[in-house]
């Protein structure tokens, strides 16, 4: 069977750094990934576009920051102690627990048709035991952490599964210190952690990841419109980024499907072609109603109404939220990004070349450096060259084989331009730049490169 | 008695939205901070600039990026599990455990002497019942949490307590992928967790914190040198962004307080004026040796040593850690710029003003644009002037009030520029900046306002 566009993906990001497998020498785990110094600047980038757009950008929004470990009081008020739960059967034979809906679905697509008679059809996935599960029993999706000099139940704590509610319990103290009035929004980039029965598909589930979320606070009436506004605003900095508009689509969740708190969802699908399943949740956008600020007005006794001044009224905010997660958001912009085509080689025909074809302003490396040999001669002024771009930007420096080689090298992790500095660099103090999409290429004054670089990369 | 400058900054620092308490609306939690919109911009301006100074600026650094929750074996192998513990006595009448040497130093500090006769003379200061402690025990600095459907200790993970050795075990995957060879560093910015018996001062001692750590990998004979360099090039890292040096000092930590896998520690430690205790830690530069790679090779049975191909010798790299405190830094940096002088008032007298007067690259908010009237006329162009310079950077725009006290709102959070929309800007198209240092005001045409703040904010 042919290599999916997915696992060639996959493949590549391990391969050249952008993930590794979290504690790979001690036999990894399933829980989480780890980033390599690519997917570690991919990542950066995605974050420092998502920062500028919706919040830096935009003079109705402030930014957040808020701790993973809160009060287990938070989660009581949110409601996530006692919803946040998946059902879980437990085999009788093995005793591992499995999400029953998992099973029937994993079931479903082996067969084709629905189990009969619950799961007495169903086989255990780890010791294949046939029809022995315990009934289903609700297990926590919070992660359990203990903090503290008594290693008790009273230094129970959870890892935030969202990091909502961290905005949702500093609502006043934002609209005091940064005074703002709705329409306003806050805006947070953080970890959040799930205790997921089956992380899988790369990054695109894992019990610890990122998110971006955004909570926007509007008077009740502007709620529908707002929402509206934020599936466009959304949808957008995707595609503004590259992403193909023809790999997304919205999926309106219905009623029976949807989060306890909200009032209507949209999740904005990306299609990843995992296998047995075409298209996968990219974000939602959610309109939470006054639920967050009404449940924690309730809980903690405090006042996190609003007094609008000019209208003498005073009211609980609606709540639109955006949320995305960065982990996916950069998974989807690789998947979306990679092509293999034909570029010329040096022997006047063409290779297939493998390209990341990433928006300049997220490609991880922004320009490479390539000395046409490792002589000193060439190396002095490359590695000059090298130092004042790395002001700016992350720039690589490579001059080891072929320079076709290093032009595939860096085409395959998506570097825009590759700067080719040869023995005429000596004569004209200039060097070749090669465009990573076009690649057509351009002989730039040494002194210019820094600014001809400032005008493609801006 | 007069208020400290420390407790000036950290009620400035909640009062204006840096540093909000952590769950506050549910009684708050002493484990952790959470950082409002000022407080993340100054701290991801900080990030920022670290990871341009030692990661993207540096030819021989790269950056990664691994998860919180690693699998005990790692922790096992660093030491962590053995070693990373405090000395706790438990009250025999309470119950509540204390370490043993703050105890004493508590009581060192009130009494102006030790304590005879081990705790038999200290009180608890929990309940007050004197000498009446268990032995002391070991406890464990590190935070578990648990994972995976089974709530027991097949799932029993530990939170890091260091960024580091998620660094130390990617060691290969990097040296592979990124084709590196030592001398060469990995640079990391994130979350870590100790539990702390006695969290305090602020965001000095909490037990979710932040870390900018850097792992640099050389060969043995060269260790000494780079150990030497990368204390100077951390001590520069904060006196180039305006700490004054006067204020900086380094320890070196003696043989018997050093940790576990360090041959030499320097601690770089800020002069907070902590009660008690003038001096406090800002980061350690440690030379580890060979003692992670070591004992990774050692538990993983994986080959992390390096093969140089020019010399046809392998060995395992000794390693030079600097290791900042994200938060602590942004502690520093808020102290040593806080400063009370002197401002000319619009009656022609002078008013004490509070001024922040940190490093541009640092300030949260790099400008605002203040109109002179709510007026429509004078909105419009205030708008589209902050809408145009939000392109780059953090903007306020704020309306209320005498322009005076603008000013002090602006001066007391460190913004270097104020601009002044007025009624002359209906005929010149040009506004008045004023510099947050010299006080001193230059009219600027409106559309050269941002190439004005391009040369003065590089």
């Amino acid at each position: 069977m042919a290599e999916s566009t997915l696992d060639k993906v996959i493949n590549l990001a391990k391969r050249r750094g952008f993930v590794y497998q979290a504690g790979e020498i001690y036999g990894g785990s399933r829980s989480a990934w780890d980033y390599g110094p690519l997917g570690t600047e991919l990542k950066e980038n995605i974050k420092a576009e998502w920062w500028q757009t919706f919040v830096r950008g935009r003079g109705d929004m402030v930014g957040l920051d808020s701790s993973i470990i809160l009060p287990s009081a938070v989660w009581q008020a949110s409601g996530h102690l006692e919803t946040f739960t998946d059902p879980l059967v437990e085999c009788l034979q093995c005793h591992k627990r499995h999400r029953e809906d998992h099973l029937i679905e994993a079931f479903e697509d082996k067969k084709g048709r629905a189990p009969a008679d619950g799961l007495s059809e169903v086989a255990c996935p780890d010791c294949g035991t046939k029809g022995k599960f315990t009934e289903p029993r609700a297990f926590s999706g919070l992660v359990k952490s203990y903090l503290g000099p008594v290693d008790d139940e009273t230094g129970l704590h959870y890892l935030r599964p969202e990091t909502a509610q961290g905005i949702f319990v500093n609502f006043s103290n934002v609209v005091t210190s940064a005074r703002r009035k709705p329409p306003f929004g806050i805006g947070q980039i953080g970890k959040a952690f799930r205790n997921e029965i089956t992380p899988g598909n790369f990054i695109f589930r894992t019990r610890e990841f990122e998110q971006m979320e955004i909570e926007f606070f509007v008077p009740p009436a502007e709620a529908d419109a707002w929402y509206q506004r934020w599936v466009e605003d959304s949808e957008r900095w995707f595609t503004d980024l590259g992403l193909n508009p023809e790999h997304l689509r919205r999926f309106d969740v219905p009623d029976e499907e949807r989060a306890h708190y909200s009032a209507a969802t949209i999740d904005l699908e990306y299609r990843f072609n995992f296998p047995g399943s075409e298209w996968g949740e990219l974000m939602g956008i959610a309109n939470r109603t006054d639920y967050d600020l009404g449940t924690h007005i309730k809980h903690s006794g405090k006042e996190l109404s609003y007094f609008d001044q000019a209208t003498g009224e005073r009211y609980v905010p609606f709540v639109i939220e955006p949320s995305f997660g960065l982990t996916r958001a950069m998974m989807a912009f690789l998947v979306d990004s990679y092509a293999e085509d034909e570029a010329p080689n040096t022997k006047g025909g063409v290779d297939t070349r493998t390209v990341l074809k990433l928006h300049p302003k997220l490609a991880p490396v922004k320009a490479a450096v390539l000395p046409l040999s490792k002589k000193a001669e060439l190396a002095e002024p490359s590695q000059k060259l090298a130092a004042t771009l790395r002001k700016h930007w992350n720039v690589d420096y490579d001059d080891a084989g072929a320079i076709g080689r290093r032009y595939r090298r860096q085409d395959e992790i998506g570097t825009p331009f590759c700067i080719t500095v040869d023995f005429d660099t000596l004569e004209d103090n200039a060097a070749t730049v090669r465009d990573r999409d076009q690649m057509n290429q351009e002989r730039v004054p040494l002194e210019a490169i820094e600014s001809y670089l400032f005008d493609r990369l801006r």
